[in-house]
C-alpha cells in the first residue's frame, strides 16, 4: 500500500481552519508567500511519497542493528537522509541567522506530518535534531552556536536528547549521571542513559548528544541538573570532527514498533574520558529543556495524526476494493465493504478523528508561531499562553486517537489486518509508542490540569472557550441542517468542558488527588471539544464554499465529517464531565494490598 | 512475569454471580459436587501456572514453523499438550457416552480462562478440537462417532475448522472448495483454505479437518454448502491412522501476535486424491456449523478476559514495585506508581472491565448449560434464547475490552511497555486477533441486532432487562453508599439500553441501514450494562459477606470495583443511546467517491 500526502486536506486546514495567511503576515515570515508555501508543500510531499514511504515496510522488517562500528539503519535510510538534507528540509523552521529558512512552524508541521506518515521511524531522527537546535539557539554560547548550531540546522550533524535513566523516566529530577568540572572548563561525564532515540546511527559524521547530568555538589531533584553538549567526535580547532569521545551506544532495545528507529542504551565515560561542555549555567538544565518541550511534544502529537492518516488511507483503499457480503439494504450480490454501515462508521471515525487531531496540532503550531513572532507583544503573550494550554492536548489527544485509529484500521481489514504483510499491523505497533514518550499521556493530563489550569485559575482556558462559543454562534447563523447540528453539539460540548474546568480549578489545590483523578478524562473531553471547534470552523468555510458552488464533493465531505464527529464522538463523551465530578471518590478507596 | 490463576476471583464469580450451584444441581451434572469442582479448579490452575505459562514468551519468540515434515510448534508445546491430554483436560465438558467427563461448561470455561491467560497460543488448539467434538456429537453418524469422536474427546487426535477462503471470510456462503461424490460414497475434496488455526502441528498422530465445501450441483450461497470430515491420515479398518490423505499445510501466516499458534494455508487435493466423508446431509453444512458457533464464540470472548487478566496482573505487579515521582498529595519522596491517581484509574479500569467480562462470559456459559441440561423444558428453552442473545455480547464486548486492557497494560509500564522483553507488548499483539476471528465484532453486533433482537422483537432482551432491574432494586435495598450508587447507575444504564433497544427493534426491518449503523455502539452499551448488572450481583453478595464479617479486604474490593465500573465506564457511555437514535443519519451521506 502506497502513501499519498493528503495535500488537499492539509491546505484546507492551513487556509480555512488555522489561518496560515495570518501567520505568514508576521514580519518574520515575509518569505512565506503563498507561492512559496505551495511549492514547499508540493516538494515536501514528493519526498514523503517517493523517498520515505517506500522504505517503511522494509525498515520495519530489517530494523536498526548495532554493529562493531556503531548502529546501522536499514537499507536505504542513510541515502534518504542525504536527500532530506540536500533538499534543505532539515532547516525549514529555523533562524536564518544560523542557516535556517525562517518559515513558520505552522507550515513545517504540515511537512512533518507527511514525512511521519510516510515513515515514522525515519522522521523521528530529525525531530531529535530539531530539539537540539531549539536548545542551543536559546541557551548556547556564541561559540557553541558557531561550532554546533549551523551543522545541526543544515542536518549535516544530528542531535539527540539524553534524559532518561532506569530510575528517571517521568521523574527527570532523579537523574544520576555525573558531570565533574575540569580545570579547562570542560566536564567529565559518566553514566548510562536509556531509551535514547537515534542515540547512534550511520547518517552523519557527527552526533551532538545533549545530556542531563548532575555536578557533584548539586542540589537534589530537578534544581540540581545541568545540561551538557557531548559530541560523538570532539571537534578539531577548525570545527571538523576529530577524536572519538567516550560516548557509545552499548545496546539497542527490541521494541514493539518503530523498528527502523534505533533506541539506544548510551554509555558515557565508561571506557575512559567523556568530555562534555556545559550549556548555560549549572543547575538550570531542566529549565532549558522546557525550551524545546512544547515543540517536541507537538511533534509527537503529530505522530498520532500521521500514523492515523496512514492507517486511514490503507483501510479506505481496502474497503473500496474488498468484496464481501451483500448490502444490508440492497440486492443479493456481494458488495465492496465500504457499503456496510459499520465499516462506514469505522472509516468515518478514523477520518473525523484524524481531521480533528490534525486541526488541533496545526492550531497549536500556529500559536507557537504567534508566541515567537506576533508583532504585538500582548498578542504574542496570549499566543504563548494558548500554546502552553494546547500543547498537552495536542500531544496526548492526538496520540490516543492515533492508537485507536490504527486499531480500527486493523479491524477494517478483518483477518488480513492481523497478517504482517498487509501493513495495517505495523501502524498498530508503531502508533503505540506515541502516548508514552515525550511525557506519558498521564503526565500531559497532569500538566494540563495542574500547570496550565492551575497557574491562572483557568483564565486561558476560558478565553479559548469564548472563542469556541463564537464559532458555535457563527455556525448556528449558517444555513443548513448540518451546521445547526454542529453548532448545537459544540455548544453542549463547551458547556460540559466549562463544567469540568470549574471543578478541576476548584480542586487543584484543595484536593489534588481528585483533580489528578479527572485529568485524563478531562484531557479527552478537552480534545473532543477542541476538535469539534476546529472542525466547525472548517464546516463554516465549507458551507460558504458550497454556497459559492466550489468543489461540492469535497466540501460536503467536510460538513458530514464534522457532523459525524459531533454526533458520534463529542456527544457520547459529554458524560465525562459528570465522571470528573464524581468518579474520583472511589479511585483511592482501596489500599495497595487490596489490589 | 509469572502468571497466577485468579482462583479466588473465579470462585467468587462462579458462586456469587452466576450460581454454579444451580447449574451443578441439574441431573446431568450430578458428578459436579462442590468438592470435585474445587479439586478440578485447583489442578487446572496448576497446569496453567506451572506448565503453560512458562512457555508463553518463548513460544512468541520462536513461533510455529513449517518444515518439510509438517508444522513444528515451539519447544515444549508438544510435551505440554501431552500433559494436557494425560490430565484428561480435553474431555471435561463432553458427553460421558463418548469418554467425556460430563462437567458443566460453566466450570470448563473457568479452566479455559486460566489456560488461555497462561498461554493463548497453546489454548487455541484445544478450542478447535472442541468445535469438532460439538459438530460430530450433534451431526456425525454412529460410525463417524466411533471412528473419530472418542479420539477427539480424549485429545489423542485434534480437530480443525476449515471455513475461510480468500473470497469467503465473513461471507461463508462464498466458499468455492469443491467436493465430488464418488461411487464408494466418499467425496474428493479440492480447494484451498486460509487462516486455518492449528491446520497442522506436531501434537497428535492424526488431525481431523472439518471442511466446508460445495458439491457440483449445489445451490448458490449458504444453502449449497456441505460439511466433510477430512482426516490427515485415512483410517485403517481397525481405526488406526493409515495412509496419508492429500490434505497439506502449504504455508503459515506471519502474524501480529499468537505466534506460537500455527495459522495455516491448507491445500486439499492438490497432489492427488483428497478423501472426505460427508457429515449429515449435503447442503446443510452451514446449519451444522451453527451448532458449535455459540461455544466457539464464547471461547473467543473468553480470550478477551484471559489476555486482559494477564495484562492486568503484570501491570499491577509493575505498579506496585516501580518507584517514580512523588505522591501528588504527599511528601517529597518518590513513591510506587500505584499511588498516582491516574495509574489507579488505569488499573481499576483494567480490573473492572476484566471482572465484568469474566462475569458476562461465565453467565453466558451458564445459559449454555441451562439450554442443554435444564430439566425443565421451558426453562431450557428460555436459557437457550438467553444464550443466543448473550453470545455475541460475550464474544465482542470481551474481546474489545481485551484489546483496550492490554493497551492500558502497556501504558502503565511507560517506556518499558514498548520493549518486547517486558511482556506487556505481547498481550497487546495477541489480544488484537480476538475481535476479528470467529466472526468480526461488527458481525457479532449485526447478529445481536438483526437476528437476536429481530427474531422476537426484543422480547428476550426485555426479559433480561427485567432481571437486571430486579438486581438494581435488590442493590438499592442494601445498606451503604456504594450499593446506592451502583443501583442508581445500573437503573440509568437499563433505561438507556431499553431506549436504544426500542429504536433498533423499530428499525431492523423499516430501516436496516439505521439499525446496522447503531449495532456496534449498541453492543458496547449492552455489554456495559450487562457488566454492571453482574458486578452489582457480586456487590450485593459482597455487602452481605461484609455484614457477616467475612474477608473484608476482598469484599470491599468487590464493592469498589463495581462502583468504579458504574461511575467510570457505564455512566459516560449512556450517551450511546442518543448516538444510536441520531448518529445513523450521516453515516451513508457521502458517496464512495467522496471518501
Amino acid at each position: 500500500m502506497t502513501y499519498q500526502a493528503p495535500l488537499k486536506e492539509i491546505r484546507f486546514v492551513l487556509n480555512s481552519v488555522v489561518g496560515l495567511d495570518k501567520v505568514a503576515a508576521y514580519p518574520a515570515f515575509e518569505a512565506a508567500t503563498p507561492d512559496l508555501v505551495d511549492a514547499v508543500l508540493e516538494e515536501g510531499a514528493k519526498l514523503a511519497d517517493n523517498v520515505l514511504a517506500p522504505l517503511n515496510v522494509a525498515g520495519d522488517r530489517q530494523g536498526a542493528k548495532l554493529t562493531d562500528t556503531g548502529v546501522r539503519t536499514p537499507d536505504g535510510f542513510k541515502d534518504a537522509y542525504r536527500q532530506f538534507v540536500e533538499g534543505g528540509w532539515n532547516s525549514v523552521p529555523f533562524d536564518p541567522d544560523h542557516g535556517g529558512q525562517g518559515l513558520p512552524w505552522t507550515l513545517f508541521i504540515a511537512l512533518l506530518e507527511t514525512w511521519t506518515s510516510a515513515n515514522m521511524s525515519f522522521a523521528l531522527g530529525p525531530l531529535l535534531t530539531q530539539g537540539a537546535v531549539e536548545l542551543l539557539t536559546a541557551h548556547g554560547s556564541d561559540e557553541q552556536k558557531t561550532r554546533y548550531l549551523e551543522k545541526l540546522i543544515s542536518g549535516e550533524w544530528a542531535g539527540t536528547m539524553n534524559l532518561t535513566e532506569p530510575q528517571a523516566g517521568s521523574d527527570v529530577g532523579a537523574v544520576r549521571t555525573r558531570a565533574v568540572r575540569q580545570d579547562d572548563g570542560t566536564y567529565r561525564i559518566s553514566g548510562q542513559k536509556i531509551f535514547i532515540t537515534y542515540g547512534d546511527h550511520d547518517w552523519t559524521d557527527n552526533i551532538v548528544h545533549l545530556v542531563l547530568a548532575r555536578t557533584p555538589d548539586a542540589p537534589a531533584g530537578t534544581k540540581g541538573i545541568s545540561l551538557f553538549i557531548v559530541p560523538k567526535f570532539l571537534l578539531n580547532a577548525d570545527g571538523t570532527p576529530g577524536e572519538r569521545n567516550d560516548a557509545y551506544c552499548v545496546g539497542l532495545e527490541h521494541k514493539l514498533g518503530i523498528h527502523a528507529s534505533p533506541t539506544a542504551v548510551m554509555s558515557y565515560g565508561d571506557k575512559g574520558a567523556c568530555v562534555g561542555y556545559l550549556v548555560g549555567e549549572e543547575n538550570r538544565g531542566i529549565e532549558y529543556m522546557f525550551t524545546m518541550m512544547n515543540n517536541a511534544r507537538l511533534g509527537v502529537g503529530l505522530q498520532g495524526v500521521s500514523i492515523g492518516d496512514r492507517a486511514y488511507q490503507q483501510a479506505l483503499a481496502y474497503a473500496k476494493t474488498r468484496v464481501q457480503s451483500r448490502d444490508v439494504a440492497g440486492g443479493p450480490q456481494p458488495v465492496t465493504i465500504i457499503h456496510h454501515p459499520d465499516v462506514r462508521r469505522m472509516l468515518l471515525t478514523m477520518r473525523s478523528k484524524v481531521e480533528a487531531a490534525r486541526a488541533i496540532v496545526y492550531f497549536t503550531a500556529a500559536s507557537l508561531d504567534g508566541r515567537h513572532h506576533h508583532p504585538d507583544a500582548e498578542a504574542a503573550k496570549q499566543a504563548g499562553l494558548l500554546n502552553d494550554l494546547m500543547t498537552p492536548v495536542a500531544k496526548a489527544w492526538s496520540t490516543d486517537i492515533g492508537v485507536e485509529v490504527a486499531s480500527l484500521g486493523v479491524q477494517v481489514h478483518g483477518g488480513m489486518g492481523f497478517i504482517e504483510e498487509t501493513g495495517a499491523a505495523q501502524y498498530y505497533r508503531d502508533a503505540r509508542i506515541a502516548p508514552i514518550y515525550e511525557g506519558t499521556n498521564g503526565i500531559q493530563a497532569n500538566d494540563l490540569v495542574f500547570r496550565k489550569l492551575g497557574r491562572d485559575g483557568g483564565a486561558t482556558a476560558r478565553a479559548l472557550f469564548a472563542l469556541m462559543a463564537e464559532t458555535a454562534d457563527a455556525a448556528a447563523a449558517q444555513p443548513g441542517d448540518d451546521l445547526a447540528v454542529i453548532a448545537q453539539g459544540l455548544k453542549r460540548g463547551i458547556a460540559a468542558l466549562e463544567d469540568a474546568t470549574s471543578f478541576l480549578v476548584d480542586h487543584v489545590k484543595a484536593d489534588a488527588r481528585a483533580a489528578a483523578a479527572g485529568a485524563v478524562p478531562y484531557l479527552t473531553l478537552f480534545g473532543n471539544v477542541a476538535g469539534a471547534f476546529l472542525l466547525a470552523r472548517g464546516a463554516i468555510a465549507a458551507n460558504q464554499a458550497l454556497a459559492q458552488g466550489q468543489d461540492a464533493a469535497f466540501h460536503e465531505g467536510k460538513l458530514i465529517t464534522a457532523r459525524f464527529f459531533v454526533e458520534q464522538v463529542v456527544g457520547p463523551s459529554l458524560g465525562l464531565a459528570e465522571l470528573i465530578r464524581t468518579g474520583h471518590r472511589t479511585l483511592m478507596a482501596l489500599s495497595e494490598e487490596q489490589f
